[in-house]
């Protein structure tokens, strides 16, 4: 079907193509990415814009000999595809399918697994440290985009290595993008340096010149001498990159493939810390993707002629973002802050209307948060929506710039529990378990659009304190949860006697779900507010059934049911007590009821501990 | 006594006194310093450092108006003086006194808490905007230490607020130094920056110069203009704060205190966003502290002719460190990474000994971490020791770089539990909670030195996944338990019948302190293995006596005892529990005792919960 591409079983096959057969490969590629995640759905934009340097690095460089360490980790299809896995991409982000992700489990020409963003240098210098300790002498590279940049930890890195000088190969990937437009003085940093000439032409011209300059007269003399040196020095430095001590080399056009096999074969054995500037563009070659990247970032299944997806129901990310306009409207302290993903997180529409009082910090969660700790300590009331699995970088400055503090900080976590295709990564089912412990931290769960709303409100408006609010993706629903809440107080939303079922977030549904075909009297607890644990209707209800089944999308250590546990146990109270929640090992990728079913938190599973356990129990009793 | 210093009653009195008076003021401090500090113990090399630069800041601007940040927050001791905290100095780090780091609760004219590094930019940048939005018109300014620029919280800080142009003050204090002597990429362009002329003079100089070159020949003239442009795009951003949109000022000689007002009075007017490089000797003015600043950063109280402090016994640390020489010499593969605390830790001697082995990363926990997992993944064994508090800093590179790839990476986690007079920010008292829900993480806890020694050889030699060994500050040693352990068991050091302890790390000696004077018969369970928690023997015994009380220096929300308390519930185990651990509210300063008596776990609190309520319930029962 594809004349090149169906040749290519690893990257040695690209080693004998000229560039004229490369480039229709990368034309072939473009084809196959397009064709292939339009029906299974994926990170598309930001993979279009690397085929050639993909292409590129494979045929210069050896992996797995050599190592190359995708940052953030989604655009790395035309890696897989060309190490041998194109024939799985119809199982892409699928359960029991291809990762999105690089994953050392699935090849070895998986140098490290990565998710998150701005990793990448740190761990490829940690490789590099160990080549250099076995005295070998391979190449380890990391390919990251210029949001990854906005990152500390890229600094951190940077700082290290520079100042190290273990040998190390860094490739900008530049396209002006991270998910949403690109910001930050790095991002100007680099717009000066794109437009600039290619960086090594213009050293080369200046000293030169420099040489040239005549030195007569005496006095003259020894100022244009001072002068001369004054210049190298300011000269040989002039980006930050130079200055963290890597050779910045670029810009160089990353759809030239001949331009980046030359640029790459050059620096093969430099054998120092390089940095080398390649300009993309995000969605190259697929019209819909170029037009509009940030739509082709992360995109469901669809239409490959008109780039149009299927239309999906309210989200929580939606009913956050409206009501955040409309809250907003009233409030003039509110401020929104977010890192890098106004779009994903429902923002959209607040940032139209309120420009003056929305930040765009970057894909960098710790600063987003000790901000917001600053704007509150000065009497804001700024809220930080973040997918749960990113506020895990800003664990420490929640608990010790916002907690600590006791500041009013609202912390609205979006993709919390099972996040679906994405994986292991970016589950985010650990969050009850981060925050709970945290002195001062409230933290609510809607198990409605509704009751979002109404926490969200009351977040800004009635509280004056640190509060998280935790909701899944997509617009999952309970049936019989009121929009109301109460702060620290239970929901009876079902009456029952035989067994009580508390339940939180996402999990309110499924305990209805399991009520009505549990051919028992159940009696549930909806439980909007996790912390404070409203330790007292639960003990009345478990007293009255003698039952008791928790249900969260969290891990089981730390989680709801663990503090439940604790009140029983501590208060001595007589019933049984079955905790369902996630297991001790990461959760890979799939559908949220594929996983549901994987974790043992299915209808199916807890009906069948109801029917099998608690009747044991009861025969006993 | 203090001619100047006892007239101070606020800043106000400053901008009165000519800068002899000044002058003689700094001195006057110096002394009170060293005398105050060498009786209560606190940091002392680091304010001896900013004398000059406090008085400048407090001579030229106003504060509570203005606001000042301090980075770390250790060396505001100056800034307390000056601010009406003088008298309470002899209170210093007390249980009830005056806290060694910068706290709101304690005067209006500490603008931010601080305790961890590099949060002091954020932390005005947020401040600033919402002076902005009020449309006031104050100063913002952050203090920081080179040792923080190694921080990469501070370059998204720079990043966001360079880019957003927020009128904003950064006063670097370089002195070359963070705790041990700086290192990386960004210590070495400021050395470079030291060396150079003051930058606002050379680029005086160097505009001038290029004015005058003649512009002779056409030819040459069009080359000469197009190498000005160029020189100029280049000579304008040279530093790399300029590179990421800040005007960089200096170096300023940070102990000359006209210099300082000067610029300060400068900079008031200007409303940009400014970098002002202060170069100051850590330890300035007393000759101990000079020569030997690693030791006079924090420090016991000492001697103040000679600068002796009291030898004090064996600690963790000190085992740590020996052990790590011991295994190092026959495992090639062992190297350690530091977060710029090479002796808090213990390393000193290993460093000594295996240069090539060892990598000091600075201020930069996160980089660390995933440093250690590229490490990993290239098949060397990385030990990563880092204050328990700090370690909070990269939760989410251990838990999304080292545990979902299961990487075997040790981390040594020291000050566990209460820290004592470092207070709230630095308390090591959540790691039990935020490590045991981490897929594939095993935590353990030594009771006694031997023990430490014996885990770390396990974990380093033995195991082959991520693995923790928490330890308290100082060497408390329970008396009865053995060097050995083996992984997931429980041991067994005392037997009884009435009531079972289960204790962990430090708090084993207290369970024995509790078990010699309860009156009854005490068992008692030391947990070497918080996770994976060795089940069958807790309940084993609980089925046995009855009663469970568990004892642990870390908070009780996901902690041990919770742990127990999911266990003891699931399985409807007929017994009573208690969970002794700290309260879900941060804990101040004061001693270790003072506080374990503040939070219910002391000894006392222990054996009155067996006379009063176990009493009651047996009465009951």
């Amino acid at each position: 079907m594809y004349k090149l591409l169906d040749k290519i079983q690893s990257p040695e096959n690209l080693k004998t193509l000229t560039i004229p057969e490369l480039n229709a490969l990368c034309a072939e590629i473009r084809e196959f990415l397009v064709d292939s995640v339009s029906k299974t759905g994926g990170h598309l934009a930001s993979n279009l814009g690397v085929v050639e340097l993909t292409v590129a690095l494979h045929t210069v460089f050896d992996v797995p000999k050599d190592k190359i360490i995708f940052d953030v980790g989604h655009q790395s299809y035309v890696h897989k595809i060309l190490t041998g896995r194109k024939d799985k991409f119809d199982t892409l982000r699928q359960f029991g399918g291809l990762s999105g992700f690089p994953k050392r489990g699935e090849s070895g020409c998986d140098a490290f697994d990565t998710g998150h963003s701005s990793t990448s240098i740190s761990a490829a210098l940690g490789i590099a440290r160990a080549r250099d300790l076995d005295g070998d002498d391979y190449n380890v590279i990391s390919v990251f985009g210029d949001g990854a940049l906005t990152g500390g930890m890229m600094y951190e890195a940077m700082n290290d290595a520079g100042h190290s000088r273990t040998p190390l190969i860094l490739i900008l990937n530049d396209n002006a993008m991270s998910i949403a437009r690109n910001v930050g003085a790095v991002s100007t940093h680099l717009r000066k340096l794109r437009m600039s000439p290619a960086y090594f032409h213009s050293k080369v011209i200046v000293e030169r010149i420099l040489n040239k300059i005549p030195l007569v007269g005496k006095g003259i003399a020894t100022v244009i001498k001072k002068v001369k040196r004054f210049f190298r020095r300011l000269v040989i430095p002039t980006t930050m990159f130079d200055d963290l001590g890597f050779t910045y080399m670029g810009p160089v056009d990353g759809h030239d493939i001949e331009a980046l096999i030359s640029c790459f074969d050059y620096v093969k054995s430099e054998k120092k810390p390089v940095f080398i500037h390649v300009q993309t563009k995000k969605g190259k070659g697929y019209a819909p993707a170029e037009s509009n990247p940030q739509k082709f970032h992360g995109i469901s299944p669809f239409d490959k002629e008109t780039g149009e997806t299927a239309k999906s129901g309210e989200t929580y990310s939606d009913r956050f973002g409206a009501a955040m306009v409309r809250i907003a409207e009233k409030n003039p302290k509110v401020v929104a802050i977010t890192g890098a993903m106004p779009n994903g997180t429902g923002l959209d529409e607040f940032v139209k209307k309120n420009k003056n009082r929305f930040f765009d910090v970057g894909i960098a969660e710790q600063h987003g948060v000790t901000l917001s700790a600053g704007l509150a300590a000065a009497g804001y009331i700024p809220v930080i929506p973040l997918y749960s699995s990113f506020l895990q970088r800003a664990y420490d400055q929640t608990l010790h710039d916002v907690c600590l503090q006791n500041l009013h900080v609202v912390f609205p976590i979006d993709r919390a529990g099972i996040v679906g295709a994405d994986g292991e990564t970016h589950q985010g089912v650990y969050d009850i378990s981060y925050l709970t412990h945290m002195p001062n931290m409230t933290l609510l769960s809607p198990a409605t659009l509704d009751q979002l709303e109404e926490m969200l409100d009351f977040a800004i408006n009635r509280f004056d304190a640190p509060i998280a609010i935790r909701y899944p993706r997509g617009g999952c629903e309970a049936e019989n949860v009121p929009r109301t809440f109460t702060l620290g107080k239970a929901q009876l939303i079902r009456e029952g006697t035989d067994v009580t079922i508390v339940a939180t977030g996402r999990m309110v549904k499924r305990a209805e779900e399991v009520a009505a075909v549990a051919g028992r009297s159940v009696e549930i607890l909806a439980m909007p507010t996790i912390k404070p644990l409203d330790g007292e209707t639960v003990i009345a209800s478990a007293v009255k059934t003698g039952h008791v089944i928790t249900i969260e999308d969290n891990v089981k250590i730390g989680g709801m049911g663990s503090m439940i546990a604790s009140l029983i146990a501590e208060r001595g109270i007589k019933c049984t007590l079955k905790i369902f929640a996630f297991p001790d090992s990461p959760i890979p990728h799939g559908t949220v009821s594929e996983l549901d079913a994987y974790c043992g938190c299915d209808a199916a599973a807890i009906v069948g501990y109801m029917n099998n356990s608690m009747r044991e129990e009861n025969n006993n009793g």
